[in-house]
């Protein structure tokens, strides 16, 4: 099944969402417009503000209410991505060029920056302080998140716990705060949204992780930009971690550097697919994934339950 | 008579500020941690926090409450200005390495977005919807600001109303939300800190001409970097838009260009000083700080009103 077979019956408000994120990143300089449209366009899953309507639908859910919550949370993922995207040099995100290769860093920057900017303007239509304090303490995690892997880039002796605190800063976070958030804006009790922010970090580690697999096992057409970009780029995931937990591969992988060949990082993903770390990385998706379900198990019941529960399954095992 | 001494009733809260502004940019990233310290220990005149204290006094004034507005104030400004030096490319700033020189880009990038974070952190604390629209509408105009003046360097047929729109994006809406945002803290009356918004409008657009006269006018040790960076950079500012009214001037002032000589950029400066245009510019300041002491007159008569006068005189007049 697809990810958008999951939940059709949200269809209608997810048209609301494209619609509202279209109009909020409308700018009189042509030029932000022009690259923050073009982040936009370039596609992407819309799992934040999937997450924030369906924890929504365990309380007061009115779309014009959440919407306002839901954008925000797409937006400040996309403003990450653009400034990621200068970090990591990367040319190619979806298929597309990145808005530093289209335009360059210093664009880059400014469109991630007013992006971001934008998401706090639509939030401020939310009164509630307690959504505000963890929205911005995520955006505070968030940073310090990508400085991490900043400095963890061909780090080859950090460990398993680096990478799951780099990921839990940079992915898991903003999505338990969607799932949280959501929930907080339709009034749902404190006891259920900090239970949907649990499941929302869970879903977020198994989904990093996944996302992490399939940058070795997808094809470049499934991935919309080449395969190994992640460790070419020195950013060592759970694959590569575990692989090194063998002293000979260890040894090739410490020699990855940026301007490897292509046929010397495909021989080194080749040793990393077939020494069973991605069997290893499937496992430890898993982990979070049972986590997500289990605290799943402890809400309460209705429609959306399943499609939560559908859609962990689905983006923590998904192919591509 | 010098700017602290105009406030000097404030002293031992401006150090309850200072003392935040550290506590706040801890972080347990020591890259973050130590590229914020080095930001914040450059220095600055703090005039976005005394602002904010000086507009608190018109209300009821807790500088345990006020800290939460006039530290995010400063932080926003710090950040911006760490952005700002990516785009400049520059080197120095009030004597200092800026974090792009010491660090690199990407760490400047971050650690841009990591201040930006924690100043919207710190608001949360104050509860007032109003404020944080203020704020959030603040930084999206910073930011399309910023983006103008990328895309106005080296753009030598653009107009004095070009400029007046980017300072007033860049530094005089900051300034008024300063004012505005410490009065609302305080509970001051709509009509009250809707003026004191104007007034720092008013007093953030003098404050910008004047520092741009000074990059032609002061020392370089004045200064804390070259004098002339400005227009080196490409940002043409009110002193080279009036000196290019005049058509020699102007041929000689559309050859700058980045790698100019330093005896090159020197002649063009001089030519300028000599044009006549440092004297309109400084009409032109006055002209906005007319209009900020006609918006005091117009505030309840108290012993802060008379400070935000001399302070407004000082900083549109400031000889470096």
């Amino acid at each position: 099944m697809k990810l958008k077979m999951m939940y059709s019956f949200l269809n209608s408000d997810i048209n609301v969402i494209e619609k509202k994120l279209e109009e909020t990143i409308q700018s009189e300089s042509l030029l932000l417009k022009a690259a923050s449209l073009h982040t936009l366009k370039a596609g992407g899953k819309r799992i934040r503000p999937v997450f924030v309507l369906l924890a929504g639908k365990f309380g007061h859910y009115d779309i014009e209410v959440m919407k306002n919550v839901a954008v925000p949370l797409e937006l400040i993922h996309m403003a990450s991505l653009v400034h990621d995207d200068v970090i990591d040099d990367a040319d190619i995100r979806r298929g597309q060029p990145t808005v530093k290769a289209k335009w360059d860093n210093r664009i880059a920057m400014y469109t991630g920056d007013y992006i971001f900017a934008l998401s706090l303007e639509l939030m401020t239509n939310i009164n509630k302080p307690e959504a505000h304090k963890i929205l911005a303490h995520t955006m505070v995690e968030l940073t310090v998140g990508e400085i991490q892997q900043i400095k963890d880039k061909y780090r080859f002796n950090q460990t398993l716990r680096d990478y799951l605190r780099r990921i839990k800063r940079k992915t898991a976070l903003l999505i338990a705060a969607s799932c949280q958030l959501g929930a907080i804006a339709a009034d749902v009790e404190e006891s259920i949204h900090k239970k949907l922010y649990r499941f929302g970090y869970y879903v977020g580690m198994s989904f990093q992780i996944t996302d992490d697999i399939l940058d070795f096992t997808a094809t470049e057409k499934e991935l919309g930009k080449p395969a190994g970009s992640d460790l070419l780029q020195g950013n060592i995931t759970a694959p590569a971690l575990f692989a090194m937990e063998n002293e000979e591969i260890r040894l090739q992988i410490e020699k990855v550097h940026e301007n490897m060949s292509a046929a010397e990082i495909e021989h080194i993903i080749s040793l990393i697919k077939k020494s069973g770390a991605i069997e290893k990385s499937i496992a430890l998706s898993d982990h979070y994934l049972d986590k997500a379900l289990a605290v799943l198990e402890d809400l309460p019941t209705n429609k959306t339950k399943k499609t939560l529960r559908d859609i962990a399954k689905f983006i923590g095992r998904r192919k591509f």
